[in-house]
């Protein structure tokens, strides 16, 4: 993929929030962007709203064969199954990426199956908005967002480099580079954590009258409990011991104030709330 | 206490956040205000900001006894010994309120030692910040909050009437009465509970690192972990046994999630994904 060409062909497959967003990015740099989507309404909105140049619902054979770079904007899964069936349609050295939140038995399992002449170099956009579809699409959700690409021993340095570029053309604030693992566990706990927890807290109580009492703190931590429930089982699944595992871990940290509380240690509470209050203003910190 | 006398005399004791706001807010509406605070810097920057008309760091006899109104703005066990040693100072008639952010184990106690024809009408404005002290002293937080009256079998119409008035003065949005019971399982869920995970997901992990990567979902579920050790582990103690059951509630909610991930329950997993989404677009209706 060479950047410097704005004639380079770029395929996205899958236009969702993030797929649609990606491609008026994109289109708005100059480049030309090509989509395909099974939703035809998703294809004839990104073409009326400029979004894209040309569309498709089917993964039609002399549009694939001339892409230059690859976007997959669909559930890891479902990329899984699409790649498979379509990658023979690639030419040799097109450059695949992807959107997924988990990179764990997403990554490893497209290197394995896919040709030796095609690299998938996986990254994840760290960006999104509590409404999905195209219809939400804004390539401003990157703008002070962070893009975290997680190369394997099978990626090229160009591969990279190129993907690398995709994001600074997109404005992402911050890039970097982390190996599956390190991100699933990043992931794991400070996105998919916080929405376990959320949806518990949502779910663990159904007096409605409550709602009439709702301060800031609660509406805080349940913002996220609206949640694409398809798309949120599939990343939880995925990355699912690393999950289980922060869910172990946090319970064990609240067992623990609840220990302080029925023992009435005021002073073992005490220590919690400095030390929570100290970790806070670090994050703070380093916004 | 009657409001339509603007010589009416409040006295303030404890002029924190809470107590340097209701002051700041009755001072604006012409009201004369009387602060007492042991702390000398508290008195001192109120007088010079105009918070209060009059300050003092002691409870002087003088002061009291000519009170219609004694907002407490103490923490709630250090307001049950102020009143202990200070009551006999009090005129007949005098009209006492708080801003306890728990009422049980507090509004029997205080209403059972004190002298008969002293009236005591517990009150809470749920309002705050996340910086303590007289300094961020700010009537405006309480526009948009909620205040609640918790009256019990000992008040009288009028007492509870002269507290409302007090909040209406003071701008609060709603003004509702709960008996205490309600209030405190209200505020263990909707406040207690969300601090304790807040303050869990703070602690439970050390990673530094993990700063990099905070996204904002993980900073809305950790804002309120910042958090007063003192007044916090009090009131947690206070509300104890409605506490301990809300992490219990909670927690358990959170291993049914947990189990429906251990047995790749996907439908088990976007059922309740579903639910708290359709929950959490309730609240955001009652906004």
């Amino acid at each position: 993929m060479n950047w410097h060409d704005k004639n380079a062909r770029i395929v996205i497959v899958g236009v969702g929030l993030i797929g649609g967003s990606y491609a008026m990015g994109l289109t708005r740099q100059g480049y030309r962007v090509c989509a395909i989507d099974t939703n035809a309404q998703s294809i004839e909105f990104g073409l009326q709203q400029g979004l894209f140049a040309e569309g498709s619902t089917e993964p039609r054979p002399e549009l694939l064969a001339h892409a230059d770079l690859l976007i997959m904007g669909l559930y890891p899964t479902v990329m899984l199954d699409w790649l498979r069936a379509n990658q023979q349609h690639l030419r040799p050295g097109t450059l695949i990426t992807d959107v997924s939140g988990v990179k764990s038995n997403i990554v490893d399992v497209a290197q394995a199956f896919l040709r030796p002449d095609l690299e998938f170099c996986a990254s994840h956009p760290m960006a999104g908005k509590e409404s999905s579809g195209i219809q939400n699409s804004d390539c401003r959700i990157f703008v002070d967002a962070n893009f975290i690409i997680t190369p394997t021993e099978r990626n090229t340095p160009e591969g990279i480099a190129a993907v690398r570029q995709l994001a600074e053309i997109l404005h992402f604030k911050t890039i970097r580079q982390l190996d599956i693992h390190a991100h699933d566990h990043m992931i794991g706990f400070l996105s998919q954590l916080t929405h376990a927890i959320a949806v518990s807290l949502m779910t663990c109580n159904d007096d409605a009258e409550l709602a009439d009492f709702t301060g800031d703190s609660f509406r805080d931590l349940t913002r996220i409990a609206k949640i694409n429930d398809v798309m949120w089982s599939e990343l939880f699944l995925l990355n699912r011991d690393i999950l289980l595992d922060n869910i172990d871990c946090f319970s064990a940290e609240l067992q623990r104030l609840r220990q302080f509380l029925q023992e009435n240690d005021r002073e073992g509470l005490q220590q919690l709330f400095r030390k929570s209050t100290a970790r806070r203003l670090q994050f703070d910190a380093n916004k």
